[in-house]
């Protein structure tokens, strides 16, 4: 079983043969963890919101296939190989944007390609092994990536960041709140200014929620807000996550980003992207081909069941926007920050 | 008694010596009118919202002088001459940034200072005169407006606005409502993207609700999607409406605008504001010497009784943000077109 990542919020644990995550649909109202044992409930978990942000969608796709194999331990070698793709296929079509989670499924399909004919409990043993080796990796590229982010951050920065980017996005730790994380850690103070994030509203739930946890000083905005703080000077970098980053460093993000670096590059504020190896697309050449996320129209007309919009209204609810690599002041990852991404510094990661 | 402005939509109206108001707190979900029969009543139905908008300020304001030199008519006239100057207190102490509620409220003054030795029923009816006058001359002027402002937009366009500068905040007809409301009167084609505007809401429960009344195609975004429609060439221009303008220029409206206006000014999309030289204070050098309200933080925290946001967090809540005249394309008035705005040519305006 991997360790934990010591940030106060555990998005997601082995338990009693099934994973556990915390429900991140009815934070922070009520905290509680909803327990998940095969591959179709796991892909409704992903599809609902129970888990969300790339980095743990990914981890929870592998744990998808692990459990969907110890569900099937049981079965023929012929109906387990059959229920294991379709385990494959169910969670791939659970949400299309955050490429971790085709990374992931990529990850456990060369173990289950590679286990050939080996008895079903040594095929989901080995799956189950990979689940934990992608969690256990995903809290150590974003502590990789903290380091090196926490020295972009000045003492006393107001740090503003859009939906959550936290550890509720990743296994523990988080990316972009990974960052605000690390550098408090080093002994710095820093307050962070939380977009609500409509309409799903990561900030004003999620990433205000964990930085309580934290007690890291948080100021919630509504996303319209983020241009006036910023002409009154008081933002002094953002950093935001990202769902997929393309091969020449467009950045496809929670819908809004876009909007905030447009904004920063106004007012000459750093623009900084928490990026995980793991979501570069390289065979994306650029941010006009990532798949972009529609959803459904009650979203935007209310929340939940507070529905306020007037009837007979047309709704467009785009999930993700993509920012140019030109706004990007430099990514962030686990092999260090990049500056001013483009195709060949993108690449040069990969060497 | 004025004219009505023959969209379907009636803000207010007078009725069996009261001002009859639509509650815009509870739109769409419930279509009902409150009635104000005193300063200290209207004061604080402008306070809480009940009535909002620039323009609508205003006219109610000037009814509430109106309405409180009626109730006090039967008074001596040394506890009508001082309750009138406590009304006028009152309502001049409702809302800060709306430069119109001081506009009327100077407007009625004159009269009440002219009054002179006339009895009190005499002063009160020249004031709701007045009031009467006012509102007639708002509608007026909202037509010249339009006017004016249907030709800038083509046949088909798709036209973004921000918070609600319609029938709702005016006497009737709207600011940017009415520049739409008469382009389609012309015979064009215009479909309406409209932003949600958080927090209170008056892009999806009031533009929304009006351009349905009105069968103008209306699209709800949450105030983060505009970046994206633009970067994909889904909008054709933007019209919003003001609540003060400076000397110089600079814009103060509901806070999200400038947002919009940076957007607007990288995608080359026209940005105009619709504005009523009642709106423009001569007064003021700099969008930076605009007072800007801040409100109430349960606003950020959630909408009305749902409250979702995570507790212990700050809160900022600015109600309005400024625009510098140099992303403005064009101020519309009811005087004309004002391209690309600056000292001289709003001075001008009032040669």
């Amino acid at each position: 079983m991997p360790t934990q990542s010591s940030s106060n919020v555990t998005t997601m644990r082995w338990s009693n043969g099934a994973l556990e995550m915390i429900d991140q649909r009815v934070l922070p109202a009520r905290f509680e963890y909803l327990a998940y044992d095969s591959a179709a409930a796991m892909a409704e978990g992903i599809r609902s919101m129970v888990v969300r942000g790339a980095p743990a969608i990914g981890c929870a796709a592998a744990y998808g296939v692990a459990l969907e194999a110890l569900r099937l331990e049981k079965s023929s070698p012929e109906a387990f190989r059959s229920g294991m793709e379709k385990g494959f296929e169910i969670l791939a079509g659970s949400r299309p944007t955050a490429i971790n989670l085709f990374w992931a499924l990529a990850r456990m399909r060369r173990i289950w390609d590679a286990a050939g004919n080996a008895a079903n409990a040594v095929v989901s043993a080995r799956l189950l092994e990979e689940a934990h080796e992608i969690l256990a990796e995903d809290i150590r590229i974003n502590r990789a990536m903290g380091a090196a982010g926490a020295a972009l951050l000045a003492d006393g920065a107001r740090v503003l960041t859009h939906c959550n980017a936290g550890a509720l996005a990743t296994a523990g730790w988080g990316t972009a709140l990974g960052v605000i994380r690390s550098a408090v850690e080093a002994g710095k103070k820093i307050s962070v200014i939380a977009d609500e994030t409509r309409p799903f509203l990561q900030g004003a739930r999620l990433t205000a929620w964990e930085m309580v946890q934290e007690n890291i000083p948080v100021t919630l905005i509504t996303d319209n807000m983020a241009g006036h703080l910023m002409a009154h000077g008081e933002v002094n970098a953002v950093v935001v996550g990202t769902d997929r980053v393309a091969a020449n460093g467009d950045v496809a993000n929670k819908i809004g980003t876009y909007m905030v670096a447009v904004l920063a590059r106004r007012h000459n504020i750093p623009f900084y992207v928490a990026c995980p190896l793991s979501t570069i697309d390289r065979n994306i050449a650029s941010g006009a081909d990532i798949p972009i996320e529609e959803r459904a129209a009650e979203e935007v007309m209310g929340f939940r069941e507070t529905q306020w919009a007037a009837q007979g209204v047309n709704i467009r609810n785009p999930a993700f926007d993509v920012t140019p690599a030109e706004l990007v002041t430099g990514l962030i990852t686990e092999k260090g920050v990049v500056l001013a991404p483009d195709r060949e510094k993108v690449a040069a990661l990969f060497d």
